[in-house]
């Protein structure tokens, strides 16, 4: 075994023993071990900041861009959201020990799915150190034991971080292994979290799409995953002009870089007013693709790829469509299952588009931009799953437990 | 692409297409057809019975075990048990269209978590020909499109059925690409299916540990697998006697083979009569793996390996524990995480077991033979998931589902 791997199966084992103490530590408990954190984190704030520097410094010197060097950058402020958040997951509703479904069966067995932690998750992520935080701090909420991976950029910010998590967590009655960083930025560390046979009870990678889609590729353990945000807005012929417009324009243009920006704009061939809305998204600034025949020169024309691009920018493709069905064709074929809405005052067309969409969140008159778990009342969110198994959606504390049955019986046997 | 990868990936999109209607139809529709499918299985009776024979006879000529013949073996009584196994699945609740959570955020977004069908599933199987009706049925009634891939010893008894199945099916007003039959049994057919990129949403192996272990390891979709069931009954001192007996040997010796069965009793060494109970599983043929000098010469001396092992057979280890924490620990190091047992008196003992014992299925004062889908008042079940994302336990229509996030506003836009 290499000296990482012996580092990740002793820091796996040391996870597995914090999560067994975890699983029984009661709600109140685990709350208090946060607030204490988000104190820490607080009081250590000049250190944080500190080493936040000196990874600015030699990501600077590294030449990353300013989206990158942005994402990075940790000011006072942003230290004080940071403990923030944490304190905020202190007071979320804890479903640990909440009881899914119960019964007593014909033969007096009393059986109960009650949901319990998942065990032991890992992150591997990329240059923001507030995840550090996040993550970490969502995790241990749910009765989680996290292993951390963080991105090698942010080396100084997250051991600062995760220095002052712990301590406070420790503080708060928290096993110290309840959150630990992976102290090495070597590559070969994420490996063996991915395929460590019964280390990690989950995986989730936090970060672009070249991340997430190297840990699908390599995990052996299951992944919860955020792939692309392909989504559309279909603007029915019965919407509301001034509607699909607000929509239209948040949906796009609010924040570009985010997943549940739309990135394609469909709209119906009956629609009235469709050149006033494209006019709307050049005026705001928004590039668009597609069929100049169709929307004149405002316009450039589409290639093939535009109808598959998450963009994260502003720039759309635009088509327009005949009626509900070609819509729900155009996205069953080109959307990626994140986000998708409509806009229309016809109920049975809304209706129906929200029943055949087989995406993860499905919007009738409401912005995409609303793909986030706050948003969503969560509280907060560990990422939103594009897959279909297990969470769905905005993930936060349930999405990270599971449930087993519990049965009580007085001497019952199958016989 | 490889003749084999083609022919899946055309039965992958086929699937797809058929997964899109199967998700619109109604609860009854879908219960028709599974009438409709049931009646047809009765009636192929005699060709299905013809199929298998021909099934034996080559199984017969190239030497399966007895066990192995009498998995695949079918008659008259099995096929009209398999018909109403159909049946009994179209009279289950329908969980898809249920609403899994709502609510209205303070904006006047109303958010509802809707259960949705999985897509398409696939099932790779071994000997036991009712799976091919039986795993079927569950997929569609769930609205999932399935591909199966059953045992090359079953060929001609899963063709025959599946014919029966997909003409009843059909004739219900299902599409016929609902329940498809890999018709190769070419093993890379396997492989095709477990690599397939957006081919299948789930597999579900269902056979012996090899099988299961093979499928984790190469599959690139997610996998709800039941690997092993090392089952453990802890008689506490607090036990009743004549109960304790009754279920250790319920536990152990009513069926051997299935996977609820104990597999370890482990004894409290305040429990007053342990001579009794090691006599009476002795006396029912048990043999036990143990420490002589605890127990003397009624058991065999244990190796290392006896702790971790499914027997599966008229065989269970035993040891003396010191208590509860003592048996929890011996089960967290041993256990495989489906089901484990506590007999107690005391309430207070059997609470923490129950909360701390990290299985899928925990249970108080009652046999583990009773994990089993149709015991747990599910109508039936597609396996029991030893994993601990999505489901766990045994499985049935609610855990061949998902959710989706349904919004519906009136112009809301983030802002």
């Amino acid at each position: 075994m290499s000296e990482v791997d012996q580092l990740i199966a002793d820091m796996g084992a040391r996870a597995r023993a914090a999560a067994g103490t975890l699983a029984a530590m009661p709600s109140a408990a685990k709350a208090r071990a946060l607030v204490a954190a988000a104190d820490a984190l607080r009081e250590a704030g000049d250190a944080i900041v500190a080493a936040n520097a000196r990874d600015m410094a030699a990501a600077r010197a590294g030449g990353l861009s300013a989206a990158m060097l942005d994402r990075l950058r940790l000011d006072p402020a942003r230290v004080a959201a940071m403990a923030d958040a944490v304190a905020a997951i202190a007071r979320l509703d804890d479903p640990v020990g909440s009881i899914v479904s119960q019964g007593t069966r014909p033969n007096g067995l009393h059986l109960a799915r009650v949901r319990v932690p998942l065990g032991v998750i890992g992150i591997v992520y990329e240059s923001r150190p507030n995840v550090t935080a996040d993550a970490g701090a969502l995790c241990a909420m749910a009765g989680n034991a996290a292993i951390l991976r963080g991105g090698s950029e942010a080396r100084e910010s997250n051991a600062a971080i995760h220095a002052a998590l712990v301590a406070g967590l420790t503080a708060g009655g928290m096993p110290a292994d309840a959150v630990q960083l992976v102290p090495t930025t070597d590559r070969a560390a994420v490996g063996a979290m991915l395929r460590g046979e019964g280390l990690l009870d989950l995986v989730i990678p936090r970060g672009g799409k070249g991340l997430v889609a190297r840990v699908q590729a390599e995990a052996r353990v299951p992944v919860l995953a955020h792939l692309d945000g392909v989504n559309h807005v279909y603007v029915h012929a019965s919407a509301d002009p001034a509607m699909a417009e607000a929509i239209v324009l948040d949906a796009k243009m609010r924040r570009t870089g985010i997943c549940g920006a739309m990135e394609t704009l469909l709209i119906d061939r009956d629609y009235p007013a469709p050149a006033t809305l494209v006019a709307a998204l050049a005026k705001a600034g928004c590039e668009m693709r597609g069929d100049p025949e169709a929307f004149g020169d405002i316009v450039v024309p589409a290639t093939d790829a535009d109808w598959d691009t998450e963009y994260l920018d502003a720039i759309c493709s635009v088509a327009i469509v005949d009626g509900v069905d070609s819509a729900l064709s155009h996205i069953a074929r080109h959307g990626s299952g994140h986000t998708d809405a409509i806009v229309a005052a016809d109920a049975d067309v809304a209706e129906a588009f929200l029943a055949h969409c087989d995406s993860a969140i499905v919007l009738w008159n409401a912005s995409t931009q609303f793909a986030d778990g706050g948003e969503f009342g969560l509280g907060a969110e560990i990422g939103i799953s594009t897959g279909r198994l297990h969470a769905r959606g905005p993930v936060a504390l349930e999405g990270l437990t599971t449930y087993k049955w519990v049965g009580r019986g007085h001497g019952q046997v199958r016989g």
